[in-house]
């Protein structure tokens, strides 16, 4: 094996190291077809086979069920920003928004001009430090969608609690997608870009219910509109082949290992070991967001001096922890450990951390 | 080397050899980093190199002037059908459009929602088996831009003369991009996806004249706002690491075997050896494409009957050439020989051509 770091970047990041080894193996001649993957037509036998196994597996793992039309759109979740908006909501409609950090935001941003808007849990009146339950929720009537985002990736929230409000979610699950289960029953959209817990760069899962789609609120350019590529099985033009094929494998892993459920009692083990090096270290290391709001895949915390984060960063860069650093909006540490981090990584992290403090007290 | 067939697909289509083995052997460990390239930040230091130096050798080898700006946007030509009309055409202004096929086509209809629009040539009225010369194009007074198909994948047919009409060019260029140079003078936006002459699919080229962006015709969401990715250098969001890497690899390639100017009289050569074949077939083989207007890139071509259609593809197969099966829109056969496609794979099927024509005249 050569040499591997651990890879705590928030995306895109760390990848099943035996799906890298196993794309490498094939990548100049694919199943002895005389091409790579990436040169086949996306019409012909073998690309065909591994996109309708994805968008199996996508269904397996995440039980969703035939009500739903599993999409793979270029543009990562930000194209899906405008398109949720563009292809649920008509210029009379309102939708409402859980103002839950940078993503939520940009995700009201880009609705703003299709639609009316407004905030139904403002979380920058707490700086975004903890997201709301159910009941916090403001819902007005006739709303056509809530629009969620179930993991901050920076600011290192999560939903935990599914708002049962009377009104369908669109869900931003970028960075917690296969690590929890989704009650498909209150959803109308899941999506999410796929280079954190899917695989590599450059695609975005988009999940939606086939009825949501039934009264167009507008005419819509042909990559722009959802039905294009429900009819096309995401295959009106050239799709992403790289990136799904790749998400394939990383699924195929997921479930040889156990699955959504596990992965979400891995993500619990994990991120409680990084929690708990917080928690122990009687405020060395902070973390501002408390209890159930934590995330389990992005864990933010901060040393007492801008010394000491150099200092920290370096250090763990040596002993092979590396992309530690937050985002640079908010500052501080981030350890982003998706289903692909190594609970060996975490462990690791933690004894680091533990260490660095004693050192550093 | 391993089993290699000649790969024909329109696109995705062959690449370079040497390109495949070295992606293949950097994949697993990216430059000693303890990673994959596509596991890296994209605000990391070896994605930003590898970012940076392909925005580099796109200027260089089609020698782009400093007021374009070079961007990698995700969603293929088809989301460009949109986006040059989003960015470009006021709802009151107008563009013209060169009838030339499939393509030219779908840009229209995605087009039509954002701005008027006329015909400014009708291929269809000759079942697209030429393109105009400029003096054929009727611009009306006031267009905004003249939207152009420099080569139609799909149809065989190639714009041989740059329309010097006093109005912009927007050129769809994704299956010459690289294969000629381009009058910049005339141009406002050149656009292509990746996955024909340039890497694999999953991203699009597009080069845009910043000034033209000045004035801008509407308020456009995130993604699809070309002053976005200027500013961000194609980096607001999640690049498709991949597609980028592989092109700029492709482009050093290119670079290395003499450029854009090289692969232009390659073109001709590798092209001219199908085309001859075809002519002296005495009718066995025919293209309805003629003169100045056959593609370079697709060769497209008939057999007198279904069953030697048939009995060509599968014998061709057995030979080594394959995905010389033509679009279900128009049937027959398409030899799609972009710039990697090696010259010997060229003269092999023009060999080919002759012997299968021998055997069953």
């Amino acid at each position: 094996m050569p040499k591997r770091v651990y890879n705590f970047s928030p995306g895109p990041c760390t990848l099943p190291y035996e799906v890298l080894v196993e794309t490498q193996s094939e990548l100049v001649n694919y199943k002895d077809s005389g091409m790579s993957l990436v040169e086949s037509s996306h019409r012909g036998r073998n690309y065909d086979a591994v996109h309708n196994e994805t968008v199996g597996l996508v269904r397996e793992l995440l039980e969703v069920p035939d009500e739903f039309a599993i999409l793979f759109i270029q543009g990562g979740a930000t194209l899906q920003f405008a398109m949720t908006a563009l292809n649920l909501l008509a210029p009379t409609e309102k939708a409402g928004f859980l103002r839950s950090g940078h993503w939520a935001n940009l995700a009201m941003k880009d609705a703003r001009m299709y639609g009316n808007q407004y905030v139904a849990w403002n979380g920058a009146e707490e700086n975004y430090f903890r997201l709301p339950s159910s009941d916090e929720v403001q819902v007005q009537p006739d709303t056509r969608y809530l629009h969620v985002t179930t993991n901050e990736t920076i600011g290192g929230v999560r939903l935990y609690e599914w708002p049962d409000v009377g009104v369908p979610l669109v869900c931003d699950m970028s960075s917690d997608y296969f690590s929890r289960s989704i009650p498909w029953d209150l959803i109308d959209v899941a999506y999410g870009g796929a280079q954190k817990n899917l695989g590599p760069s450059g695609v975005a899962l988009v999940i939606v219910r086939k009825s949501a789609l039934d009264a167009s609120p507008r005419e819509l350019p042909t990559y722009l509109d959802y039905r294009v590529h429900l009819k096309s099985n995401s295959l009106f033009n050239t799709p992403a082949i790289f990136p799904i094929y790749v998400s394939g494998k990383v699924l195929k892993h997921y479930k040889r290992n156990g699955g959504v459920e596990e992965y979400r009692k891995v993500s619990i083990t994990k991120s409680g070991h990084l929690y708990r090096a917080i928690d122990r270290s009687a405020g060395f290391y902070d973390c501002p967001i408390q209890g159930e709001s934590r995330s389990r895949m992005n864990v933010v915390f901060r040393v007492p001096t801008d010394e000491l984060q150099a200092k920290f960063l370096a250090e763990a860069e040596q002993e092979g922890f590396v992309n530690l650093k937050g985002h640079r909006s908010v500052g501080g540490m981030r350890a982003s450990i998706y289903n692909s981090m190594p609970m060996e990584g975490a462990v690791q992290l933690a004894d680091f951390m533990d260490h660095f403090r004693s050192s550093n007290s």
